[in-house]
């Protein structure tokens, strides 16, 4: 959910930014831009990792982060129903960024370009202060084949495909306690791109579709938002990574700021119509979570004991103070 | 010239970069990418401008750095032969870049974007240490049009579009006066796209195109390289800038350091077929400045006194010590 200071930048740059027109089927405000090129759809993602704020060198591999900083863009096309073709890197190289560290940084990329079958075919490595790593990912999709964010009408069903909160939770277990799960942090530190199933999604009909990095919650308000609707979740139907409940009852926190609120989860959200859910589900992998309702934009999480909470609050937020 | 360092890195990359093959008319290794889409020709660019490695906050404003951040991907596909149609950014922003500085890198963004016929169609904002704006510019050509680093042929005329050593000069100056000389600063604030220029030469049956960014000899040395060619450049046929020559005598430097070696020029650079070269100077503004010539990759300079400088060793290196 963006901060005040997030929502004061996001309305100053508004007239700057494209949202549609002539050939640009979906512009600015989704998870990737869309261009009409003669008939094809040539979707356009762009996401940049920075150290110290996406990942920590303690915790990441030269290599995870290379990964990653494929895989992430690669989950933006998913959530449009696009397939991945080419990755370009920009990246920002520190002086105690060695060749080797590099070397080792691409090797992740090419495995993440040979996972979701892309080729990267142009980098750019410049002197800077701090490690960063801008990737530009192009794929395609049928331009009405796309699925935005805008979609989704009363009566849908909400299905996830992916667990959630095993980033969340294996960050705060290291940052409690120093030590490492890797099978928590697997899921931070090499994300799984849910492109076929985005895929399956979009040709089933899916009315909308987000990838959840900020964390559930903000991202299904951001669905919320964009199509004019309300939704209700089942907390016991979130799909909890294995561990995630251990972690939180060590650390003694509500499960939930990990399920619904932690980010970095690159599972697939995505509303489709009722009737098609249950094949939709069974094709994906994906569980149904809830349903979306008319009303005032805002997504409500049940709990087990019935009490139900806004997940407006929840999630990553870059400026907000809380996650600084 | 890349250093002893960036040939290292050079090597380790190459493996992991795709050059051509199926639908990648070109990938890595020439100005941006060409990827075709159904007989469409789709370019891709993408280039990090780094705080204090490519700009200074006490020489550009915040409206110059979103200008140049999208002139210099036009510039790249101008090299291309390419036209500009949509952009995207990622922006590493501190603690001390506020709202109101991000809104003007964007209206800076957008005047270039007007300029050169762009939309901007996405933007990824994320927390960062150190100022980056990393943007890329998608645009199109047929891809039968390609011009590529790797044509030109002996005989070959080269023609410059554009005037060499304002920005370097006008660096050189500030860096060693304090004085600010905007008419020689205008070219590194606000560098100049030859994108009309770039399509004219491609369309004229340029052989090979290269934007001037790295300095005039090295990215001759770059096209004499991917092209297996040598080349003769005068000296005195290079279109210094004006004002170039007095910064030069009052630092008393060598004036070829800054026209053929200093980078920041976004001129453009082209091989002609020798009986075109008149028409496309003409057309384009450019000049003749010397001639392709059978030999060892390499480009040689000759001067006023007849000496002659090879000019590999000029230009601008990311990872050199006499630039650091």
């Amino acid at each position: 959910m963006p901060s005040e200071g997030e929502f004061d930048l996001i309305a100053r740059l508004a007239p700057f930014l494209a949202t549609s027109g002539e050939d640009l089927v979906v512009g600015h405000g989704d998870d990737a831009a869309v261009i009409d090129v003669d008939g094809r759809g040539v979707c356009l993602a762009v996401d940049v990792l920075v150290e110290d704020v996406h990942f920590l060198r303690a915790v990441s591999s030269m290599s995870d982060v290379g990964y990653k900083s494929v895989a992430v863009n690669c989950s933006d096309l998913a959530a449009m129903g696009a397939t991945p073709s080419v990755a370009l890197v920009g990246l920002c190289r520190p002086t105690d960024v060695s060749s080797a560290d590099i070397q080792q940084l691409y090797e992740g990329m090419s495995e993440a370009c040979e996972r979701w079958g892309l080729r990267l075919v142009g980098g750019d490595t410049v002197a800077a202060q701090a490690l960063a790593v801008s990737v530009t990912v192009m794929g395609d999709v049928a331009p009405e084949g796309v699925v935005r964010r805008s979609g989704a009408r009363p009566g849908d069903h909400l299905l996830v495909v992916g667990s959630l909160g095993a980033a969340a939770a294996g960050l705060a277990l290291y940052r409690a306690t120093g030590e490492f799960d890797d099978d928590l942090l697997i899921a931070h530190r090499r994300p799984v791109a849910r492109v076929a199933a985005g895929r399956t999604l979009a040709d089933g009909g899916a009315t909308a579709m987000i990838d959840v990095s900020d964390g559930f919650g903000a991202d299904l308000t951001h669905v919320c938002q964009a199509s004019g609707v309300g939704a209700v979740v089942e907390a016991t139907a979130l799909p909890a990574a294995d561990g995630v409940a251990a972690v939180a009852k060590r650390l003694e926190v509500d499960p939930y700021t990990y399920i619904a609120g932690g980010g970095d989860d690159y599972a697939l959200l995505a509303a489709v119509p009722a009737p098609a859910a249950p094949a939709l589900a069974t094709a994906t992998g994906g569980v149904v979570v809830g349903e979306v309702i008319a009303g005032p934009p805002s997504a409500t999480l049940r709990l087990p004991d019935g009490s139900t909470v806004d997940m407006a609050g929840m999630g990553w937020d870059h400026y907000g103070e809380e996650r600084a």
